[in-house]
């Protein structure tokens, strides 16, 4: 193909427009830099803590030579989007029936529950057969107020939560999920 | 003192009511805590991220066998309070004079405006002259768009910022500030 100043565009031949290969955390941090680039929110993986064991100093710089990972209380990603604290974590699921409890710990499960108190925004986003979920946190504590499970059926991920589409530019867009409850709670609102 | 049944209640004599040797990080640490114990607010101090050279596993536990601190480009401490999100840094300063901003990375600056762009609240938390000052981002911003300065002037941290007085029990209760920050701001949304 020609264009014009005969400058031949080639094009790359390597590019894959799905996503395989990518895991979750590297989607979302696709996903969390598009929403910089654009400026749409502010959102970004927390480090993990670490617990040091051992110090030492290499030209009066600070290094680790012994360190293990903290078991994390929040949740993984938080941030800021219109104006609203928004805090979530990214969960894959191996098993394709149900999504084990034991994925989330008790301190993450009442940190979340904590920030939808004070009005946050919270959530969980799961990968389960090869499909992309969006939970909603108070979703997640109504069905844990009923069900006194391990875990949470499939059939409640797919009912209740939002499936997320992957986009090659804007990787897993779960704003626009977060748009449509902000809608759905102006509604209740105005009712109230 | 003789109380009911006999009870001796001793005192404890050694309680010290001042803040000495408490530095800035762990008077910030009581106080989060006791926001989070009174449910006022959710406000962490954020894991330094690292970079690892080596790892190795014991007993199928990860464990980092070198590693350094990155620079962080964000501020250290951010939460939720009334719904709105925060996000703060917290400075020891030597000097009696000014507050140097090579104490405050180019990327921390950019972060801090893109956090008031969205609608949140952004500070610094100063140490300086035996005091405690609460500097409200959007003040500093206003200085440095006015200042070409390398510091900022004790004296405008004197009158922009806001004195914060330790308190044995709360800590440094710097969210009545933004008690009187929200009060202002809503002030002047209903102006315009």
């Amino acid at each position: 193909m020609k264009y014009p100043n005969n400058i031949n565009k080639t094009y790359q031949k390597t590019i894959s427009y799905s996503n395989r290969g990518m895991d979750l955390e590297s989607l979302l941090n696709q996903t969390n830099q598009y929403y910089l680039d654009i400026d749409k929110a502010v959102i970004y993986k927390k480090a993990t803590p670490i617990g040091i064991v051992k110090m030492s100093y290499e030209n009066s710089k600070k290094i680790i030579e012994k360190a293990y990972f903290k078991e994390p209380s929040t949740l993984d990603y938080n941030g800021i989007y219109k104006g609203r604290y928004l805090e979530f974590d990214a969960k894959e699921c191996q098993s394709k029936t149900s999504f084990p409890l034991k994925n989330l710990h008790q301190h993450q499960l009442e940190h979340l529950k904590r920030i939808i108190a004070h009005q946050g925004i919270a959530f969980l986003i799961i990968y389960m057969n090869e499909k992309y979920f969006f939970l909603n946190g108070t979703d997640l504590i109504k069905y844990l107020a009923v069900n006194q499970a391990k875990s949470i059926r499939y059939e409640y991920i797919q009912n209740e939560g939002y499936e997320l589409q992957y986009n090659y530019n804007k990787g897993l867009n779960y704003l626009d999920i977060i748009d449509q409850i902000l809608i759905k709670e102006n509604m209740q609102n105005e009712k109230d």
